[in-house]
C-alpha cells in the first residue's frame, strides 16, 4: 500500500554560535516504517519557519530543553493524509501537524488538527490561523488591553505576527505605527493595511520619527525585536503603558550579551508594565481566538501575506533569512503540493 | 498670639547635575505670615528625606512637573499644631504634612492627617506606617502577589521600604533573600528580622549568592536599586516571575545614561513581567493598608529602624547620604522637640 518508503528529514546537525549557517543543518534520508493501528502517515505539504526556533537549536535555558542535535527540526506544518489505521483522518484530508523538517510524519492523531480547505486556504493554519496569529491576538488583546483611541507601536511590523497585531489594532479603534525594515514592507503595510504611520528603521531615525508619531507617546508597545528599536519606543511611554515581549529577534543570533540602555526607570515613572508570553499559554482560548480570527478573514477585515520558498532542501536558507528580514510577510516551505 | 515670626527653610538652590552637592541647597529665612481662619500654623518636628526628591530636583521628565529652583524643598513631615484657627486641628495635636524643608508651615488642613502619638511613635508615619510602608505594602501585595513558599528577593533590603517587603514577605510564607550594602546591615536583617538569606553586594557577588540563596529561582524581585544588582537577579527568574520596581536609586544621580545587559529575553523565556509603580496610585487603599501595618507593629510581628540627624539644617547632608547607603533605616531629620 505504502509508496512512501523514503523520508528526507532535516536534522540539527551543529549547534550554532552566532548566527546559523549551512553547516547548522544536514539532510538524511531515512525509511519510512510500516504504520501499526491508529497511525496515519502524513506528507507535508507546507512547513512553517518561525524565528523562535532559534531558540529550540541554543543550548540558553528556555522554556523548553534544546533541541538535540542529531534530530529532526521541529517545526509545525500542514500535510496530507495519505496513508490511514486511524479512522478519524481519512485518507485525502489535511491536518495540521507538528512535523517538522521533513517529507512525511507518522502520528497516531493526538496532535493533529483537520483543517477545512473551503474554509480558508490550508497554509493560514500556519499564519495567521496558526500560531503567529493566535500569537498576536492573544498578545494584543490579553496582554496589551486595546483601548479606542490609544497608540499601539507593533515592530517587526510587517512579520506573520506583526502585520495582524497592526491590524487587530487597527480593528480596536488604536493608531497604529508600525516599525519595518525595507520601503515595500513600510508601504504595504501603510497602503494596504492602513497603518496610521510606519517607520523603516534601516533608513530613518525610529527616535524622531516616533516622536513625530506618536506626540501623545506609546500606550502599548508590542515588541517583536528588542534592542535599540525598543530602546527608541521606551523613551516614549505613556502613564501605564503596557509592553507586551513577542519576541526579541535582534538578540537572538548574539554571540555576547547586547549592552543597551538601562531603562527601568522610564518603567517606574511611568508605571509602565512589561511581560513576556509564549502563545502556548492561552491555549485554553486558542479555539475561540481562532474562530474570530477565520471570521475577520472570510469578512475580509484582515489580510495577510505569504513568503513562499519551494522544496524541503530550501528550508535552512529561509529560516536564516528570517534573521536579515528577508522574508516578506509569513515564512513557508512548499514540501510538497497540495494537490497530490 | 504667634511667637513664632521667623521660619527656616531649605531651597533647591542650583539643580543638580549628578549627585546633589551643597551646592544644591541654601537656607533662607522669611517671615511667617498671620493666619487667616481656617488655617494652622504647623511647626516641623519631624522631616522625612527620601531617595524620590532626587527626580523631583531633576528637570527630567517624570510623574511630576520639576521642582522649581527657588523653591523650598518638597517632603513629607510630622508637625505639632502651634497656632489653629481650624477647630479641627487643635493647638497641640500632632499631623503628618508635606511641609517640606522648613520649620514652619501653614494649612487649611485640606492636606493633613491627625496622629496619635499613643498608637505609634509619630515619626513612623513617616515611615514604616508612612508613604515607606505603603509603598512596600501595595508593591508586594498589588504587583508582587505573593504566595506561600515563593522566594522574593529584595535590593535596598534595610531602607525604609525594604526592611517592610521582606518582613512582609516572611509573613506572607516566603523565603526571603535581601540585599544589602555592608556587614551590619546584613546581620540585621539576617538576625533581627528573619531574612532567610542576605547579600553584601559591596563585598560579594550577587549573581554566585544569588544561585546559592536561590536554587528554585526567584519568584517576586522587588527593585529598590537597578542597576548590576537587578542585572544579576535577571538571571535567575522563575516562570511567570513578578519584578516590581520600586526604586532605581543607582541610577539617580547619573549625568549619562548607564548601559547594562539587555534582559528583555529573560522576560520573554520566563513569561514574566515588570511593573514600576509609585504608591500614590493605590491611595484609594491606604487607609486599609495603614490600618494592617498598624496592627502588625503593635502585634509585634514588624519591626522598624530610624537613623535620626539633628537639625534642619543637616537635611541636606542626610539627603546627600541616601545615595551612599549611609543610612540604616528610615532617614529622619529631627527639626524641633516632640515636647515643645
Amino acid at each position: 500500500m505504502v509508496n512512501e518508503q523514503s523520508n528526507r528529514q532535516i536534522i540539527l546537525d551543529h549547534r550554532p554560535s552566532g548566527y546559523p549557517t549551512s553547516e547548522t543543518f544536514k539532510m538524511i534520508t531515512t525509511d519510512i516504517p510500516p504504520l501499526r493501528d491508529g497511525q496515519v502517515l502524513i506528507r507535508t505539504v507546507w512547513l512553517s519557519v518561525d524565528p523562535y526556533m532559534r531558540g529550540r537549536i541554543s543550548d540558553a535555558r528556555s522554556y523548553t530543553p534544546p533541541h538535540p542535535v542529531g534530530v529532526t527540526m521541529p517545526g509545525g506544518t500542514v500535510g496530507k493524509i495519505v496513508v490511514s489505521q486511524n479512522d478519524s483522518y481519512p485518507v485525502g484530508s489535511f491536518v495540521s501537524a507538528p512535523a517538522g523538517w521533513q517529507d512525511y510524519y507518522i502520528s497516531n492523531g493526538n496532535n493533529l488538527r483537520v483543517l477545512d480547505p473551503k474554509l480558508a486556504p490550508i497554509s493560514t493554519a500556519l499564519g495567521i490561523l496558526g500560531m503567529p496569529g493566535l500569537t498576536a491576538y492573544h498578545g494584543l488583546y490579553e496582554i496589551g488591553k486595546p483601548q479606542v483611541g490609544e497608540t499601539l507601536v507593533v515592530s517587526g511590523a510587517s512579520g506573520a505576527v506583526g502585520a495582524v497585531v497592526g491590524q487587530l489594532g487597527k480593528l480596536s479603534g488604536c493608531k497604529v505605527i508600525g516599525i519595518a525594515g525595507s520601503r515595500e514592507k513600510v508601504n504595504y503595510l501603510s497602503d494596504e493595511l492602513g497603518f496610521d504611520a510606519v517607520i523603516n528603521y534601516k533608513t530613518d531615525s525610529v527616535a524622531d520619527h516616533l516622536k513625530d508619531a506618536c506626540p501623545d507617546g506609546v500606550d502599548i508597545y508590542f515588541d517583536n525585536v528588542g534592542g535599540p528599536i525598543t530602546d527608541a519606543v521606551m523613551e516614549n511611554l505613556t502613564y501605564r503603558a503596557r509592553i507586551i515581549i513577542c519576541g526579541q529577534i535582534s538578540q537572538y543570533n548574539l554571540e555576547e550579551p547586547d549592552l543597551g540602555p538601562r531603562n527601568l526607570r522610564q518603567i517606574l515613572t511611568n508605571q509602565a508594565t512589561i511581560e513576556g508570553f509564549i502563545v502556548g499559554r492561552f491555549s485554553d482560548r486558542a479555539d475561540a481566538a481562532r474562530s474570530r480570527l477565520t471570521q475577520l478573514l472570510l469578512d475580509g477585515k484582515l489580510q495577510y501575506m505569504e513568503d513562499i520558498v519551494e522544496g524541503l532542501e530550501n528550508a535552512p536558507d529561509a529560516f536564516m533569512g528570517l534573521f536579515q528580514g528577508k522574508n516578506f510577510g509569513k515564512m513557508l516551505v512548499q514540501v510538497s503540493s497540495e494537490k497530490d
